[in-house]
């Protein structure tokens, strides 16, 4: 038997927001604002601060998703949206259990065994079980969804092409076995590849590389950002935004590829500001053509 | 028309080892020694100190590729091994060429474009062309090939197993993208991928990442080094020695995998001395067996 609907404050349609890191949590409560909705956001260990959310927040430690859970359902929420990011996860002997986390704990249990993906796939239907639909990011702000194509000024150079195709490909390679998203690689060679680390701390290495010398001068490093080919959409869809510009500038990056249509660029005109003043060329790479280019090429 | 033969020194068959680092280049000398053949060593750039090695030998800069393959075929090496790691790769423009360097340029600059394996097969196909027989490591030094099954007095716990398949099928994949050997996994996810920055920087990073807690109290990171599918088994196979251990001991890592026959052990005793105590289980992986794991699983 459902559990009795509680009164809603009055406002429009409730937006659960499942809030990790990064400004993306931020954007998204806006565009949520802007269709009239009204966010509820649930913030989750390292993620996004108080000051930054005007909207009625709460934050929970990780060990606590039940109780998370049960106050966006009280709070009125019945579509749920997961954005930001998470870099370290739960490990649920290291807190003292809520009641209700206590309660939920071998589904919780269930819902971390496997890479990120199984993880965001076991969630998922756990929480639709529970009464909620789970929507994309996208679906609540479009804008935000990468273009085909040059974005930048400069277009890509003939060798950043075939970087390109060689870190596309290791990227869904990646994808492919669950593990990151993002791959940095020259026109000769695959040069760093991300694991739990992120990209951030992945894009500090590269610039480790630079400075130690491990990285040729003739090469020009290209960053690829590629959604994983069997990836729920609504979950940690590949983004970008001026600080991943900032780290590429630093790093050394000369080009910028994200998937066509399945990735996110977050405050597009500065980020497009940013690569265009460093002479960086950006592009949304469609995944068919990456593979034919992948094909020549190897 | 071949170059006259020069007066050999007396004494056995000479062999030529071209050295990186790491201690392989020793082990590889000593074991020639063994059997009656005379080692005459070129160092290259941040290879082997000068005291390790009793034997003639000669250090050379990445640039004087040239150089140090008229000087190995001077002193009479007709057959050559190359071992031990290269963690940069030259970079042409920096070092003033010397004028044997500059005759071979156009042919050194086409061995370095390309993945690692890429380079190798070049440059292999380059020095028969000049009159040398290329040697594998395990030809000369058989003991040090890995053997299948558990070697280490622990077995794998069922987690581990696991483990051990899901880090196996990242760093076969790796292979297949000519990027690193080696993967970190727990049970649920994969940890870390090798990128140029060579197994003990990666290594590194776990440590890193166990002291940050973004490893989990329940996962038990192993360690897996795997040959690339095709590689030419005369270059570069993966092998572990002592530091390693050390390295995994640092990391946290509770099980460390080798390809079965195709990857090295240096100092077996003191290898097998170190997980033992501590309480490291090591195998070799045959690719057969894992490959079947690796289906069950996902």
């Amino acid at each position: 038997m459902p559990a009795p609907e509680p009164d809603l404050p009055p406002g429009g349609e409730r937006l659960g927001i499942v809030a990790g890191g990064g400004s993306l949590p931020v954007v998204v409560a806006q565009a949520a604002r802007e269709r009239g909705m009204v966010p509820i956001v649930a913030r989750f260990a390292d993620g996004i601060s108080n000051e930054a959310i005007t909207d009625l927040s709460r934050a929970f430690p990780w060990g606590r998703t039940g109780d998370a859970i049960d106050w966006l359902y009280a709070e009125g929420a019945r579509k749920l949206v997961f954005c930001g990011t998470i870099s370290s996860r739960p490990d649920f002997r290291s807190v003292i259990p809520s009641l209700r986390t206590l309660r939920i704990l071998p589904k919780a249990l269930s819902i971390v065994r496997g890479g990120d993906d199984v993880m965001l796939r076991n969630l998922s239907r756990y929480l639709e079980t529970r009464g909620f639909e789970l929507l994309a990011v996208q679906e609540i702000a479009p804008r935000l969804i990468a273009p085909a194509g040059v974005l930048s000024a400069r277009p890509p150079r003939p060798r950043e092409m075939l970087a390109l195709a060689k870190a596309h490909r290791a990227a869904t390679a990646l994808g492919v076995l669950d593990a990151g998203q993002a791959a940095v690689a020259s026109h000769e060679r695959i040069i760093a590849l991300e694991g739990i680390e992120g990209t951030r701390d992945m894009m500090r290495r590269v610039a480790e590389f630079r400075k130690a010398k491990r990285i040729g001068r003739t090469e020009s490093p290209v960053l690829v950002k590629a959604v994983k080919p069997d990836q729920d959409r609504r979950f940690d869809l590949p983004s970008i935004g001026i600080q991943t510009i900032e780290e590429a500038i630093a790093a050394g990056i000369s080009a910028i590829g994200v998937s066509a249509g399945e990735s996110l660029i977050l405050g597009i005109d500065d980020v497009l500001d940013a690569v265009n003043e460093a002479g960086i060329c950006l592009m949304g790479l469609s995944r068919d053509e990456m593979d034919l280019r992948g094909d020549v090429q190897s």
